[in-house]
């Protein structure tokens, strides 16, 4: 932890392509709202959220940024939080992120949280959306369509959704729905029908394994990369039905149509690469975890992640929602991890600068760029280093 | 490995609760009955089960306290613990524990083994019981009771042992009955009388799907702290059906009632590390494997079992069985490792020094005590720093 | 990584047992079919199967002995390795590996690759074969018996084609075909003729349920040891459904009878050690994983597979097929990475310098022995140190 050197140095200069997130909350927040954010978990009456590795950590890395001394006590952490204000307190960890490029799920908000185009002014960046697909499903099941005109609708909406956004990607969570373990073919227009009607007539999300399925298989027909959470969420998952390798069947059968997107995938990071290093449209990356686990672990989970998978089909992601220390603290566990990994095997020889400084420039943002479709890198606004539009953030980082 | 600092000298003077153990051989043994209780494992014929990691480690660690060099042969091992004795030896090893208080299983007596009081007698601390069910269970049906009458006397006879023992929680071994693949919801009584008609009939120990699920729910009837075996065992385990994740349907519904205690864990110390984060009453311990992977690789498994682990949420245990070896390996184990690993954090600038003093006081005995209700520490004897009245175990041990 | 010390050298000068392997190529390949060989996965568009862990350590570790710098660029190695010609190349990896004696798996040839002769011949060293079983039942169906032949006539095939080979051991690709989640007990005749009709009606490969779990029982006739492909492998496994604690029931109800190698394991290593560590009859290997992952990662996985598996129940294979590359990187990974971890105890007191040396002697080939039934050793051709009929491979290595 803490090494640094040349890889280092490089990571801290390259802007990142944070290619799975969400807006950021954009109201002040007392101490039940901050704590709720802070963890994937229920309240634990008697224990504070702050007494776990991500509350640990954004004493640790976050204070700072608010000009706090390291490892500030929690009240102190907030009280300064709550005196700068929502607006500068966003601003300054977003900066600090050092991301250039954001793609953002739109389509979980049970908080006011910033707009894709809000969250990349503050940042600077630039912003794409990312389509929910159960979202949109259930927008047009509230519609109070016909049951034997829910799979035209569904596509035709999701088609609009992209469209109307320019979104690059589309998701699904399937994981907090049904999980994998479902029949993978096709499902046939009458079984589609059928669960319509059934679903609509309860009402509730969408987690019918049909529908569910039928969602995977209608993400294949819009065409565009398909992100799938698995793995680490919350107390809504069965983590077991949420290894990806229950998607094996479903990828032999989906093979060369769409990429597909492992997100999170802790604690399954060695089972998501085993998929990447075999199906050539799957691809993955450890967000969520890395801000949970903090720079003391990144590099432990990074190293699993990368056991077999090859180099291009690693990306970045902070899944950072509404707590804006979480693009800090994705983006430095990433760049600290990944650091300490590479620059570490460079000093035994196991690997080549030259090697590991192209690894990082792929995993960082050219492996997203690549597959996305995205501008190379953004213009920058005046003569400067490749890095400029999103400033060197480490720089920015106080160190003691 | 072996380092040392702040954070060790703290861990080596607090006294451990160890909140699931069980008894210590009374009888002197000799080679095999050494040998058998080494292991989870069968015997191997050519194979000494000294020659496995935690046999390594009896020899490093154990060794020196019974007067024998480090690394020690297996034969001057097992001839120096003869001509000591068992109650020396047990003696030895316990006080080198450090162990104040014993929450004790004492449901599992294949061996002449100590009695909770006579553990805390020779260990100079305290001991309090825990009630394994299935045991209860048993003995109600080897009483030939009316199959509908069966659901009334086990919880009966439940609280009964648990008020004559003044036990701090029960204990399910469903782990090595049916696994957790179970119907997560409370039998309904006819299903219940049914499985105990069926049971009763065929005779043998209680692994009816139908009566493990009730025992669970008669757990939360009982009110006390649950602790559920998961993870490494012997080979009566199917170790894909213990991993702790198939427990989550039964913690929806058992939700706000009792806390449940993941016991061992190992290989899916992250898979229990999630629940631990996702759920209110969840906690966990790495009890068992500590002893048997030993101090070369307690600090790799304690950093998995606390990646996303709540502080409050880690307890300590032994685990230990039959060999009081495995008090002095596990309390070893747990201090140095968990030593390690935050002393590292704490010289990375990734912890500050009293964090991490308060994460080891949390999961080395306070956790403990607040969850199962214990007093706070026993009063010192006579003037002494506080955790004088198990004398600090890592002053006892030769460091060369 | 690269550390070294005692037990490196003496795993250095160490002879391997290689206890399944396959033959490698005899024809010299273009980029594309040297490609396809470096992963277990499907061809990438874009994305060169040398930007991989596997392909770094080949840059790496190959290219010195092609007489290039370490790290030289793809295509200098391609070029170099083609100059060369496929048996000096063959010839030159081979005898880095520092392997003795090979068991050889000779029932998988998609390519022509070498004879078990022809590959310890060019190795200096002895081969042994291991008769697959899938491809014997394959072989028997394709003479068009009776369905109710089919049984006898397989079992008769496979003593044919163990006596005839001489073989050690027999293996099962059971993963491949339906993963371990079977019906445990042996299957009754009428049950085998019905599957073995349904089978030859259909053609194709052996992949019906009953007659894997036949095929299982079969080995057990044999009485050799038992081989069986767990974990990770091409993308014709589910990974979750080779996880090898599915064999748990099997392995009660065949107690007693063969011993049971469990190859490969990754990512369920933790799993496969389990089972070595509670059942008399089980062996494992950490194979295919070890070039995969390359010396970098090596030592963190032999660390996990080695937490409880006793130490004369882990053998050593590099399961290489195709390139030969891949026999020097198997063994490169093992030594080095059992050396780091081995050496690091011994420096940190947890292991004795003796220990550590008798464990690297039976994991680097003695357990093989045993279990097989080799020769101790082969006798040298003259007066030399005990390893001297394969030269000491690290010597040979250029280390700048």
């Amino acid at each position: 932890m803490g090494a640094t050197g040349p890889v280092h140095e490089a990571l801290a200069a390259l802007p990142l392509v944070d290619h799975h997130c969400h807006g950021v909350v954009t109201a002040d927040l007392d101490r039940d709202g901050f704590e709720s954010l802070l963890t994937e978990g229920e309240p634990w009456p008697g224990i504070s959220p702050f007494d776990t590795p991500a509350g640990v950590a954004v004493r640790r890395h976050c204070a700072p940024l608010l000009d706090l001394p390291r490892h500030a006590a929690a009240d102190a952490y907030l009280a300064r939080r709550a005196e700068l204000g929502v607006r500068e307190v966003n601003r300054r960890f977003l900066a600090a992120a050092g991301t250039e490029v954001f793609c953002v799920d739109t389509g979980y908000t049970p908080h006011p949280i910033t707009t894709p185009g809000e969250l990349a002014e503050t940042a600077d960046g630039t912003a794409y959306e990312v389509v929910r697909l159960e979202s949109v499903a259930e927008a047009v099941a509230a519609e109070g369509i016909e049951p034997d005109a829910y799979a035209t609708a569904f596509r035709t909406a999701a088609e609009e959704a992209v469209r109307r956004s320019g979104a690059v990607a589309v998701k699904s969570v399937a994981a907090y729905r049904t999980g994998f373990d479902l029949d993978p073919a096709r499902p046939a227009d009458a079984l589609v029908t059928e669960a319509a009607r059934l679903w609509m007539a309860e009402g509730g999300r969408l987690a019918d394994p049909v529908l569910i399925r039928h969602l995977l298989w209608t993400a294949v027909d819009l065409g565009l990369p398909l992100q799938i959470h698995t793995g680490f969420g919350d107390n809504d998952i069965r983590l077991h039905r949420v290894d990806p390798t229950h998607l094996t069947d479903w990828l032999h059968l989906s093979k060369g149509t769409i990429p597909v997107l492992l997100l999170h995938c802790w604690p399954y990071q060695r089972q998501a690469a085993y998929l990447a290093a075999v199906f050539e449209q799957v691809y993955l990356d450890v967000g969520l975890t890395l801000h949970h686990v903090g720079p003391a672990r990144s590099r432990a989970i990074l190293a699993e992640a990368l056991e077999i998978t090859p180099f291009r089909k690693l990306l970045y992601s902070s899944d950072a929602y509404g707590l804006a220390e979480f693009y800090r603290l994705g983006a430095l566990a990433f760049r600290q991890g990944l650091g300490d990994l590479l620059q570490d095997r460079v000093d035994a020889d196991e690997l080549s600068l030259p090697d590991a400084l192209r690894i990082a420039a792929w995993t960082a943002g050219d492996n997203a760029r690549r597959l996305y479709g995205l501008p190379a890198t953004e213009p920058a606004p005046s003569p400067a280093p490749p890095a400029a539009p999103a400033p060197a953030p480490e720089s920015r980082q106080p160190r003691d």
